[in-house]
């Protein structure tokens, strides 16, 4: 999921929708975007009378309707009608700002490249602007902590989870006791998982035990093999080596479903009417915007988002909702799969689904720094589940970026840049403890803690944690894989 | 399969493929079409180190590598290399011409749309020319009459299946005991047939009976919900509809599988491994020169076409070929799919499966002549294979175009065009008797037979042949149905 194989695009919030004979069954009123693309239209309307030399009573008429939309849209939107700068999700929150092609935000995140050149990573403010999303605000932890009757988990209470659409909504129908459902996934490009692909899992585990609902995992195996120099085979082997490391984060079997595409598109008739039903409601000049694809791409590789939308409408799996298409879906992502759920939440009232409520997590950081980016075929720019305690100390104490000063003399003096220090970074991932955390924050950059001292709390955060991991994953047998990824009924009470 | 909806687009046969990383796996030696493309790509190489004013040396070797592939090219297809002019598929025979976007023709025939200004209906010379297959000679029927032991069917004999690709290669392997299987298809756009759509079928039963082997037959159910403003549970009802009519025809159950995408594509995951496959071999630049797609279709029409590509390789049905995925694939079809399984055909090698072989037929005419469209929607376009008797009496009667002439006297005197007549078309499709009909050509052409005794000689080949369609399809009922579309073993002898 995160900092996958350079794509190198940025990402647009375009979205082109053209009313083709694709997109019958369109239900409800317009959206923003609807609007600024009826305005495209009807702009083109009026060029193309202007350029026929048209009669004039049909080229006013024109003109008046391209009058009223600007002044619906103004009015929708707070903003004026520019062609070319579409609506953000949130418009009608003026503030919200204008999309990403109009910004001038220097981050790039997509789902297959993150970069920034800020050493303390990318600007998550910006971001939430840029993608029309909401900012999760204490309120919004407080009331989960009401909601599930739990302290929040870390990764709330730390800002890693960090923007959402519509969990208040979820918040809300829970409360009625309306329960919901959890889908989140993973890319299986290799064998090797590092410890920041753990993070929606262990994220997505806590909401699963907080709620007590079921959770399906979506492994992409299709999705790799048309990216990468793989076979089918190998992307399919890869995905059932990864199901280990997702089954040892402790997930209930009775709760959980894990699938390979490779095999459940090919099990389920009723996720492929669903890949079926979203792939006639988008076009290619939309995942042209969205996601950068080119007239040169695969046109398995154009239609793959339709398949990674599927899973967010419940009757996708009837063996656990009983064919019911009203169960809202919450996705716990990291935020650079945004764009596959923008497209989704766009289609789903289009086909009368619910939109699926995200949560997004921010980036894990490569060792080398924040900027620079995590990569598989890289073993040292991050910790391996499969890292030995000698290499992670190794790895480390060689590699991790460090925001402390040159000298002892001169890190007692004026101190350690916490922002930029790596193994801080990782501390706030995995340290449980708030007020160890800050103590250690203060004192690095106080200068009272060196590099040295906070590399060793971080070594002896993860030596255990990645040991425990590893004798869980070695109890995870065939059998168990088989239980997980056998479509069956799931503990379910709606 | 016969004159779809419109979607009015010229056929191109230009196939862009440019090396993407989508296209991993390629092997053997270049084909006109490969080594057409690298030409391609080198030009573009030169001119983008001209605007670069690269180095001498660089530039120099640019062009040589372009001149040396110019003569490689020249040699491969006895063709100068000309930029947007690619080779057609049999450019080893360089008097089979160019493609078609060189070509000056004027029928438009694609998989949505066939139109022709010529009452004698479409040039299916010139067809063969542009789409680079090769004319069923007197020499390949009398070879199907010897392998076979029967004697060839009436289609065959009367060149209403004119064209082929590959047939003497299947029929060598056959001959070598090496058995082949059967592949055609509808596209269940209502729950109406007429008789044009039976020809496929009929001429399907006639090789499945005389070769012995099996049968697939896919329904595109997905493919209409893509196209046409249908439901998916519309489509899959009369894909289910359409198969009591194809079974009618007097499928053995025991060598034929009928399959809707919408069920299959869900239950096979060896199907959708295939699907993957090409759609990972095709990029959008090629289906948009195949097919005419635009960037205003949606993702769903785009990948279409590798799902009408993946039954033509063997290992899509296990149940069938127990994996095995070298068994050649022979599909019988209109010409106006014949863009699919070029793209088949281009694939197939660069994914390790044989290309598939076929037999392509002519359009079936309107009533209203052969170079106005059929239509599903307009009743008096066609028989029907829900007409009573009486219907089809009065359909004939009153709408099909006559090549007689306008009065009695006239005709007995300069005599009836049967070359544009539609009901003596219609014998020819469906009057076994040879003689009968070679008399029937001659006293229609003399002026001794008048257009209403031809008609009525037309009537009463179609009533009882309507009828015994009709009695037939009464009798497939829901269990005999659910037989056919059950993935399942067949007989197969290899």
């Amino acid at each position: 999921m995160l900092y996958k194989k350079p794509f190198s695009i940025r990402v647009k919030i375009v979205r082109v929708k053209k009313m083709t004979d694709c997109q019958g069954d369109r239900e409800g009123t317009d959206s923003p975007m609807e609007l600024y693309e009826r305005l495209n239209l009807q702009g083109d309307n009026v060029r193309a009378l202007k350029t026929a030399k048209a009669d004039k009573a049909d080229l006013d008429a024109a003109v008046q309707l391209l009058l009223k939309l600007k002044v619906d849209y103004k009015q929708m939107t707070g903003q004026d009608y520019k062609a070319g700068c579409p609506p953000s999700e949130n418009t009608a929150v003026p503030n919200n700002g204008p999309a990403a092609d109009c910004a001038d935000g220097e981050d790039s995140v997509d789902p297959w490249n993150v970069s920034t050149t800020n050493a303390k990573g990318v600007d998550y403010d910006k971001l939430i602007v840029r993608f029309g999303s909401s900012k999760v605000e204490k309120e919004l932890v407080d009331r989960i902590e009401k909601v599930s009757g739990q302290k929040p988990h870390r990764f709330l209470r730390r800002g890693i989870f960090f923007s959402h659409r519509d969990m208040n909504q979820v918040l809300d129908a829970y409360e009625k006791h309306k329960s919901f459902y959890l889908y989140t996934g993973r890319g299986p490009s290799s064998e090797a998982m590092h410890v920041g692909h753990l993070i929606p899992f262990i994220f997505t585990k806590w909401l699963q035990d907080v709620f007590d609902i079921p959770l399906v995992i979506q492994l992409t195996d299709d999705e790799k093999y048309l990216w990468k120099d793989l076979t089918v085979e190998e992307c399919h082997r890869f995905a059932v080596e990864n199901a280990k490391d997702i089954i040892a984060c402790g997930f209930d079997v009775n709760k959980t479903f894990i699938f390979s595409d490779l095999d459940y598109m090919g099990a389920s008739p009723d996720f492929y009417r669903n890949v079926v039903k979203i792939q006639k409601h988008v076009t290619f000049n939309q995942v042209k915007g969205i996601f950068g694809f080119t007239d040169s791409d695969c046109i398995g590789k154009i239609s793959f988002p339709a398949i990674q939308a599927a899973p967010s409408f419940s009757n996708s799996f009837p063996q656990i909702f009983g064919g019911r298409k009203d169960i809202q879906c919450l996705i716990p992502c990291a935020i650079d799969q945004d764009p596959y759920f923008r497209m989704t939440r766009d289609v789903a009232p289009r086909i009368g689904y619910p939109k699926p409520a995200l949560l997004h997590s921010t980036f894990f950081p490569a060792l080398q720094g924040a900027q620079t980016k995590m990569s598989a075929s890289d073993a040292n720019s991050s910790i391996f589940l499969t890292d030995t305690p000698k290499q992670i100390k190794n790895k480390i104490n060689k590699h991790a970026f460090s925001g402390g000063k040159d000298t002892v003399e001169e890190h007692r003096k004026h101190g350690g840049n916490a922002d930029v220090d790596v193994s801080f970074m990782y501390l706030t991932f995995f340290l449980e403890d708030d007020e160890q955390l800050e103590k250690i924050r203060q004192d690095y950059t106080s200068g009272a803690l060196l590099t040295g001292e906070l590399k060793k709390i971080l070594i002896e955060t993860l030596q255990p944690m990645i040991s425990q991991h590893q004798e869980r994953r070695k109890q995870v047998t065939d059998e168990t894989i088989k239980q997980f990824m056998t479509p069956r009924p799931l503990n379910f009470n709606n």
